[in-house]
């Protein structure tokens, strides 16, 4: 059976590819979201942008018993919203946190993530290769569990 | 003339009854108010629930002049929301801060209320009997003003 | 059988009805205890207030096996105390927090409570009608569990 | 060409004129803004409210490219929202934090703006005239490019 | 008519003219006190002292209506005692709060006194004149008002 | 009648031109001086500078009852002086805060004005505009009065 | 000559045995108080508990002079009184701060000691036995004295 | 031979009469300095007043070997003055610290005074009589000293 | 040609597989090694592992130039040294940050990495598979750099 | 069966009898342990003793399963070494925290113990005697769980 | 050509010989001076002091273009001067910082340099030398540049 | 007799010449202390690295004795090393703190030195010539105790 992966982007992430393309490069997500695919034909992979924190708690609320894994960038609201390290922690489908940039190398309101303790792990510094190290690391993980 | 009370819900609050349930219990919320109009049949018990903060701001606005209390469990929003906060102190219809769990046996940023200094009293820590008390005091307060 | 309570008030608060009345009211807490008596003619309510901290702790101790409940008004003993916590956290009869005043609306050093992890819940900011309120759930919780 | 600006209010500001009269003064932001558009007659003013994070964040993001500036009131956002300071670094169009009240003689929280690092430059504390004087600044930096 | 005077001691300071006298001094307090009362035929001053925070409390209480002023060292509680603190706000007595050493000059957990803001004013530093000092005060305000 | 309005410079203001230009421009204050005289015929500008924080103080003292308002850049006394927050509050003239970088983008001490809570407002990161938009609000407050 | 000491327990100790066994174990004091004075037939071993903290200062105070050696578990008061603290500085008789569970390896409130700087030395984490090690820390001092 | 005395006033000090009457009462300090000498003729008393730190810390350096002591109320200054402190240090004549207001119950940052340590009293609270206070210190300290 | 790698483990990963085996599991490094080198045939794997910080800085030191990438697990290290970060900033070989238990969710002094702002990026949380993880990211930058 | 403890001490402790002796004593290590092993001739005493962070480490992990108990004295790394903490949790040799001064009488940055939460106990202050109540503890223990 | 050094003393530094000997020695600084201009009789060394911070603004200001360096006590201003920490930014001439005794030794509040960041180097805890070094600093860095 | 110097470094140290260049310079450090050894043929220069914070300490310890001072540039371990303060403190041969960069002016963790409060005095920010002032701070105390 085919695996299912949420990978869900907060805001101002739907500027990739215009926004600072020196600190987030100048690829759209879109466009890496169809190499992504490519790269990983066993995983159907869908995507989801909100610049609502309440829409993406809402989006992990219902991923619950759709999917195998979420893909989270939260952006900004990892650093502040307890609202969606809640919804984390409510639901049962394991999430893994990603960054693009390091943020450790960045400001230092950057360094603490409010939904890190609720993940099942991080991913960050590796620009966009970093959701295909997630997306790597739940096909490991379906694999072993069968 | 019958009185007309809005309970308010926040973020992750529309899980209850399959969230966490050794924390937060195993009945809805929509079991519960059912119970609860059943207990108070001399109050007009209305509900609303929301993931986003702005639209509970916008729902604390719209009770104003609609509504003699608003009973509101902010949920995560509690520790954050200074929008909330100040939607609280804009509006004249009192407002209850309750807790389904007691907070200040939680994690410690679950401890500090932005939201508090603007209620007319806090509730924490009676499960879902905490929203009953919160009717009964808004009684009580209503049959002292007549 | 009856239920028995014990209402337990700390420092200062024998000046209830006196003292800064804009912010307690004038009530003595003796008038209002013959008011609550008559709302809770089922429960029989025992009441003590000290201004000493280890009078309260050995009050506490002295509750256990005795009443069903305890409604604690520890007053300035609230923000400092681990002494009280200690006792709380060490005997098995089930302790509420209240308070008259809405203390997240004071000063910050009345914002953080130390008893307040080891309570059943708190509530505060109705006046002398939080006692009642923490009577009520008493009332509640006995007649859940028989 | 008339140069087009954006002023963008953020929660609760939807309520001025009503609310807390004594700090924001008595006039509905509409009845200002038809004031203003008379007194800056060669600007092009467009207005917009919200009390969501996240629409105030998309609202700049689509601002880029067709306003030459924006007046931004973030109200109780600008204390806490990264998401709205990262789209102002994000977008290209000049940004004026504005604030109806001195935000540095009210409640330490609103002491710090987390947006004003982004923002070309901050005014406060002049009431409604906050937002003429931002309108100006822009009016006079146009100038000099020209 | 003769003025009525409190002097309130905290604890340890029962231990005057042998604990540490090269901070304190070698006078036992009993000593000082018959050559204040002989330099202030004027004032009948009672004199009492007690380790304990409740019974501090109880003797600010009982105080209220019987003095023109309390003259209180409250030592170790002076940092720590909202109790205090919220008994000299609670009376209409006016308290002077006074210490032998300079507590600035001492340990950093001793600049800080919590009941300060309550008292009508602070005098340390002066060994036991510090209380002569304040016996000096009210004797003053007591010639203005009448 | 004329309006008189004082500009008062603090510390390292009389470098302006010469220090670090692409911070603060390479205008000299007296050449900036000049062009706001002629922008503004209708105001009598009179301009005073000073590097020691009490002569500031001294400055502010002797404006009251003399100038309708002052334009005071404390520069680094901004972040540390209480003693100039002292004499704005000691005085009835209005002031309003001015800074030529946008102060919030520079070192963290920077971000904190001890002065802006007893200022009639704040204005920063306009470059010498700043001064500009705060003599129009002078202007504009002046024109409501009467 | 017998060496005489004096065992002074704090608040909540009194309920040893009973307490939280999974943390203090389920034998009372009194027990062993027994088989502490059968182990060390050589001292005469005087035991006091109070809830009180102003009458563990009274303990204090009075033990100067008649006791070679104070064990002192201050319990919760460890944490806050400074009361005790200058007790225990004013008095010449040497203190051994005694903790029977691993205070350090519990909330973090109870990492720091306000006593521990003035007492000769602190033992924590043996279970009653930190009793037995605080008296064979004054056998041990008392044999080389001599 | 008669003693001399310096009462040295801090910033904004000279507005006494005139600044905040509700706060600081409506005596100028010259009306007030000749009750003073009155009320003292065996004192020589000397007055300086300056708005400028290093005119305080120079008025200091002179006081040295010319004044049996210093009654210094360094206003502003007490806050932020290491170098008056540093000043205090160095001179061996003593300096008692005064505030006419009761600093302690006013804003936080006035609760901490610099030079507090190296004075050999504070005295708060009491209006212009702080003065009256301070100097009757000095004259009982020369009598013991005598 | 083949890519060389080096895997750098800090204190007490040597224990790996006996220690605290529900955190860390209870696979040996060395077990572990021999799997990852089969699962990537092209990439050479170094491996050392030191208990002492100054060893881990000259093993940095010496892959300088040596090897294509550094996978370090510096342990309790990570949240100490500055000697690493400083060795990691002075190579110019990229290093990544791994961590086998999610650090985001154990202690709070384990939360802030010293060495990430100086790594390539970092991946914490999936057990073992955080190496694997790690070797992967390198083989992709090493692809592309081709 | 004879019991085997390990004595391990850290950096500089190599000094005694020549270090500070007025802070630790002028006995040497050496003539200490001889006197030791005389006092408990029924337990075989090992010692350790190094200046570096990593080598105690190492000794930690290499007492598991040799010695019943460590009794460790970590010195400067006590305030800091999070790699010593984790290899006292690692293992499951019991460890007795021991200090020869009373850490809490001196500076600030010697009152917190990062092993001490990972440890039986501790034991400070009572000079080169602390090792003897360490060893005495643990005996205590072996010959109650026999 | 000679070199021109300003040496540049602020507040306090003036009593040098007579403040605190046992801190500062018993040299005046003139005397210090002469021995020094014999030193170095290469470098002309011209001397200031004040106890005003504007007037050590005022004098860095008016160094720039006239001398090669600046050696700067800035003694208490050194820890809270923002004021000369921006002339020093302002200026082009280079200045090193010195303190007669080892700040790092002293209170804590003397342990941080506002100043510092700014300066080409840091040089202090050497006496008098300190200043002696400073001069050879600048001589050699001249010989350098030549 | 000729005086004998160790030069210690630490961490890192060794890289000198190829790390960051821009910050330490490209001189090797052997280089520069064959360039040290002319200029002060006077005095014996040993020299010594280490990345161990242990071995650091070591040798600071076997400095005793042997040496005049040591001139230690420890490098990252400057901030965290309490080991090396005490080793300092624990020997008589006085010990100079160097850094080659301005420490001040880079990141805030490198601002504060534990063993500075331990060392003779502290010169940074000169680079390799911070040595060549140490060494001669040495020889200026020699030539003045002989």
């Amino acid at each position: 059976m085919i695996m299912k992966l949420l990978i869900l982007n907060g805001p101002n992430l739907n500027l990739l590819g215009t926004r600072e393309p020196d600190v987030y490069g100048s690829k759209t997500f879109e466009e890496f979201l169809a190499k992504l695919r490519r790269d990983f034909p066993q995983v159907e992979l869908d995507y989801s942008q909100s610049n609502e924190e309440g829409v993406i708690v809402t989006s992990l609320q219902e991923a619950d018993g759709v999917y195998s894994g979420v893909v989270l960038n939260a952006a900004a609201y990892t650093h502040t919203s307890i609202a969606i390290a809640d919804a984390i922690a409510a639901i049962s489908v394991p999430v893994i946190e990603v960054h693009i940039s390091n943020v450790f190398a960045r400001e230092e309101f950057r360094w603490h993530s409010v939904i890190a303790p609720y993940c099942m792990g991080s991913i960050s510094g590796f620009g966009l290769q970093s959701y295909s190290l997630a997306v790597r690391a739940f096909i490991h993980c379906n694999s072993i569990e069968q």
